[in-house]
């Protein structure tokens, strides 16, 4: 691809789900979950061979952590964490500006630092930047499902243009009957990683509630932009409102850590279908994941747990209810206590 | 009672099954698990008022930390930890010798420090040590079971001698089915605490394996004297064997505390049958014992679980097969980790 391909890493979340690895004051994009580095590391890693810039959005309280997980990656810190819509926003916006002198526009790679990819990512994000270059349409990238998984959205794909398929519709994430027919009807996960031209996305935004951000950044001021805009997603914001979307299909490994249980799927499993981060010791155990930062964790005669134990606090709860997590975590941070 | 009563604390025990609360470093009497004391302390103040001299008997290793535990009682150290017979033997000897010179022998009361004993154990302890001294028997006391327990020895008592009665025969742990008759039967549970003057005690322990023992205090020996004995149980050793014996059955709130499940019968439970010990948040939690030092333990959606949470240890078990703690234990320590 003869256009600069500028890679934005999104590092302002907060992964509840992961409690308690994840805690307010440490999200999960800092963690070492599915190797030795950081999610927000590996993801900079793995886009760093393949961009001409890469780019970290992340919020104030995270800046500090962000440098030392990605020193070798610029930082842009978000006025406020209001989801991914005014972070691309204002990112696709900055490289708007820095490179606007260039004769020919980059194409801005937008992906999330805190999910698990498999190592074939850059083959498939360079055909996404030259879809979105050769067709100035925002490119999703759809995840071809190996399960009827009902913690993702799908994309239902349209007409058929060879390097890509038009977007017929986004689809929230359904129960399990509605997720096998997706998967048999060959829909996609929707893995919020996008491509885009600055021009193509802007245009889409001004016509979006992000609208309002856009023209304060447009009058160099930030601040005025994210307190005119609620949170919300890029989907919601943008790909799901404009027409000018494509979706480029892809066969990578993907999972977006979201829960406890998909440690299982991303780290090699025992015999009994265990998985372990840090220092276990499982007796009679099956079906369990079992994590700790430097704590051992014994397990005896159980079966479809998820054990985990971070600094002074300890979770345990179904595997198979790994999203339950939510409730305890809902409770602790109307205590204060997240 | 116009004789003085000796309490002998023993406390060079070494509780495996609360794991990891209770570590080789720290065996579970110096574990504040039912009320705010350590179970030695409780155990020291439970007896001080009602004796005139009480002795702490432990082992090397344990001595410091029962000077902090018990700061009132004298300590006696073992040479070398070797179960109840041993320490048992010595301490009574040691009562022997002290009290030589006195008109009227002493009466010993024996009885572990790390076990849950209710308020009105004074009045009982009085009553077996009157027992003691009366008969110059060898007096066990026999607690009435309040359940078909399967994790305690059993005592079949024999002909009602008013305040005490014969003791027919001890049985070791039984399986389910001959618990219930056991309790059916009137068998009373085993909770090792005994009381003898020395002149009783010693007399049986020089009919017994730790004879040699013996005769190494009596020589002055005491080092030589557990070199020349195993570790063995006073059970084992002495009551089992003697036709000195008596039983005096007690109907006294008692739990050895032997295992977590344990936790459940001895601290208040909350309307699910959940136990909690420490910081725990319990969401949809039912019949679980959940245990900490300064951790906050989250247990969401899970039933019939034990969850402790020690230093940089975490225990998960089902509560119904706490024993099964052993099991790992067994190998910690295989590894020298316990």
């Amino acid at each position: 691809m003869d256009r600069p391909l500028v890679a934005v890493v999104l590092a302002g979340g907060v992964g509840t789900r992961l409690y308690p690895a994840s805690r307010s004051h440490r999200p999960k994009q800092f963690l070492a979950l599915d190797g030795e580095e950081s999610l927000l590391a590996r993801s900079v890693s793995r886009v760093t061979p393949l961009a001409d810039d890469v780019v970290v959005v992340t919020r104030p309280d995270f800046a500090d952590a962000v440098h030392d997980h990605a020193p070798e990656a610029r930082v842009l810190v978000e006025p406020d964490g209001k989801d991914t819509g005014p972070a691309l926003t204002y990112a696709t916006h900055r490289v708007a500006g820095e490179y606007g002198d260039e004769t020919t526009d980059p194409v801005v790679l937008a992906l999330p630092s805190d999910h698990h990819v498999g190592d074939d990512f850059p083959a498939v994000a360079r055909r996404g930047a030259r879809v979105a270059a050769d067709t100035e349409s925002l490119v999703t990238f759809g995840v071809s499902p190996s399960r009827p998984e009902t913690g993702y959205g799908y994309i239902e794909p349209g007409r058929d243009r060879g390097s890509y398929r038009d977007l017929a519709a986004f689809h929230e994430k359904p129960d399990e009957e509605t997720a096998v027919r997706y998967v048999d009807a060959g829909y996609l996960w929707n893995a919020g990683i996008f491509a885009w031209t600055p021009d193509a996305f802007l245009s889409a935004a001004r016509d979006s509630p992000l609208a309002p951000l856009v023209d304060a950044l447009d009058d160099g001021d930030p601040d005025v932009g994210f307190d005119a805009v609620d949170p919300v997603s890029v989907d919601y914001a943008v790909m799901e409102r404009t027409e000018n979307a494509v979706v480029v299909p892809v066969d990578v490994e993907w999972d977006d850590l979201g829960s406890w249980d998909a440690l299982a799927r991303v780290l090699p499993t025992d015999g009994d279908g265990n998985a372990v981060l840090g220092d276990a010791h499982l007796l009679d155990a099956e079906d369990c994941v079992v994590a700790s930062d430097d704590k051992r964790v014994s397990v005896v005669g159980v079966s479809d747990l998820a054990v985990v134990a971070w600094d002074d606090r300890v979770l345990v709860v179904p595997k198979s209810e790994a999203q339950r997590v939510r409730e305890a975590v809902a409770d602790l941070e109307r205590r204060g206590e997240f």
